[in-house]
């Protein structure tokens, strides 16, 4: 009979995490411990939704709104955890208190989970509910900030709301990790995929904004309903700047005076070349350089802060982008 | 200063698991212990393909197709592990026989991975392989097989292949758990998704078939291409039985003479109910009950199997379906 490997009794993991600190099962525990099954049905069939909030110098931006979002998927997916809305904040802030991170990635998950009696019935599942708090991380990074994203318009379809309904935030990200392998291919450093009709979605964790005649376009439909893109929004009112959400077609936004992006993951995010042609003067815009100062100005404002309080031990985490 | 809760050092799992033998970082582990981070691609972008064969009577069915879609999907998406064929097949059945299980569900899985530095880009990431072997089941259960499935067929869009290739077997499925609840509201047992031009598309996890005038038909694009399916394919040429892939719509499928569904999760799976309505007679149809008979009669081909080598300890698997 031939030998067989020896059974281990306890996994040994090789990979290298981030400071962070994660709560699953009533437990915080260094991120490096927050593992789900390759069983759950939150990676299995990528049965899950999701939030991802900042904290920035100390306090979270507009935490109520990503909860709203949240709770909001969590009832679509017909998924229910045991926290209401001031367990997870309490959850959420613990998470950045004991990671130390004033500056940092706050991400909240429910997975379908397994089955106790392991049928393959959704119903049958226990949601699972995971938070972690890891450094602040930004699509663009600082060079990119500096002089603007490169991007390139893919023809990929973004997965269309008739599939997968897109304001519940999802992992359903093949389409948009193609869409980045397509730009690399052509030297940018990003993708923008197209909805049904071939006008302009989104990208991999970002809404696009056109600048045309001083007045800001975003897609209306098939994208996700982005708390920065609501941002510019807000910002766009108060400065009487026009904003308004409609149908993006490529043409539009090559020919657009300037073009910027939003995501959770960086804030406002300017766009200088589309496919390797400037965008504008090729150069930062003015209403994107506006609404880059405004968006950061923001965080200052207790309206839209929650603030988190830290035990007294010394900040372990990376400075943001 | 509040009191801030207790950092735990390592995670306590409270989940129950099925019994199992998993393969992670070079050790065979109980399946409990095959457990993914939170910041794997793999679970935060669905970012992985995977494939499952599965063991019947301590043998693969048909593992060399599995294999090659399995490697195949690797190349489409830019994915590399450090195994060939052989020393895949060596792992799979090692963790079959440290199972002990004469019946099983082998699952291999590639997961993007994390970037040791913590970046955003895919081709920083160190891709994962994970295998898992776990008691075979089945998408219908004993009755369910006896009787028939009873199938409901929704409106929704199964994800089209202008956003995912559905040839690279993918974890996106929450446009299937959609049908799934919708089919389950309707007193369905499981769904049926359809294209873009509203045709038969597939269901969670199986592929449709639908017999007219003793002639088979299956689905042609935008679906899986299923091995069992691929079986029916075989066994209908050796049976002398016309089956072809093309348009399939709605009408078809409901005034067919019989319907049946594949997977390798169940085999050949009779649907006898279409929303409500008897399937033909309403009974399990002669074809369906033919290539039922004729796909469990091919686990006994030795040019089918490959035999897996168990060491002496008793069976601690359930029975199969």
């Amino acid at each position: 009979m031939r030998k067989f490997p020896r059974l281990s009794t306890c996994h040994e993991d090789p990979t290298p995490y981030p400071p962070g600190t994660a709560y699953m099962d009533g437990q915080y525990l260094p991120i490096g411990e927050a593992r789900i099954s390759v069983l759950d049905n939150g990676f299995l069939h990528s049965d899950a939704t999701y939030d991802v909030a900042h904290v920035w110098n100390g306090a979270f931006l507009r935490l109520n709104d990503h909860l709203d979002r949240f709770f909001a998927g969590l009832d679509k997916l017909h998924m229910t955890i045991p926290y209401d809305r001031a367990q997870v904040t309490e959850i959420l802030c613990n998470c950045v208190a004991l990671s130390g991170l004033q500056n940092a990635y706050v991400e909240f998950i429910c997975t379908r989970g397994l089955s106790p009696r392991f049928s393959r019935d959704p119903r049958d599942c226990q949601n699972r509910f995971i938070a972690f708090a890891i450094p602040f991380g930004s699509i663009a990074n600082p060079a990119q900030l500096k002089h603007g994203l490169h991007v390139a318009i893919t023809d990929l379809l973004r997965i269309p709301p008739a599939s997968v309904d897109p304001t519940v935030k999802n992992y359903h990200w093949l389409d948009l990790v193609k869409g980045l392998y397509a730009a690399y291919a052509r030297g940018a450093d990003t993708a923008i995929l197209v909805d049904g009709a071939g006008n302009i979605a989104e990208g991999p964790g970002f809404n696009v904004f056109a600048v045309k005649n001083g007045a800001i376009l975003t897609p209306k439909n098939g994208v996700l309903q982005g708390i920065t893109r609501q941002t510019i929004f807000d910002l766009s009112a108060a400065l009487q700047v026009s904003c308004t959400a409609g149908t993006l077609s490529p043409a539009a936004l090559i020919t657009a005076e300037e073009v910027f992006v939003t995501s959770t993951a960086g804030g406002v995010m300017p766009v200088t070349r589309i496919d390797g042609q400037p965008v504008g003067s090729g150069k930062i815009g003015p209403i994107t350089a506006r609404m880059t100062e405004q968006y950061w100005r923001l965080h200052d404002d207790p309206q839209m802060r929650t603030v988190v309080e830290y035990p007294k031990m010394p900040d372990t985490g990376t400075p943001g982008a």
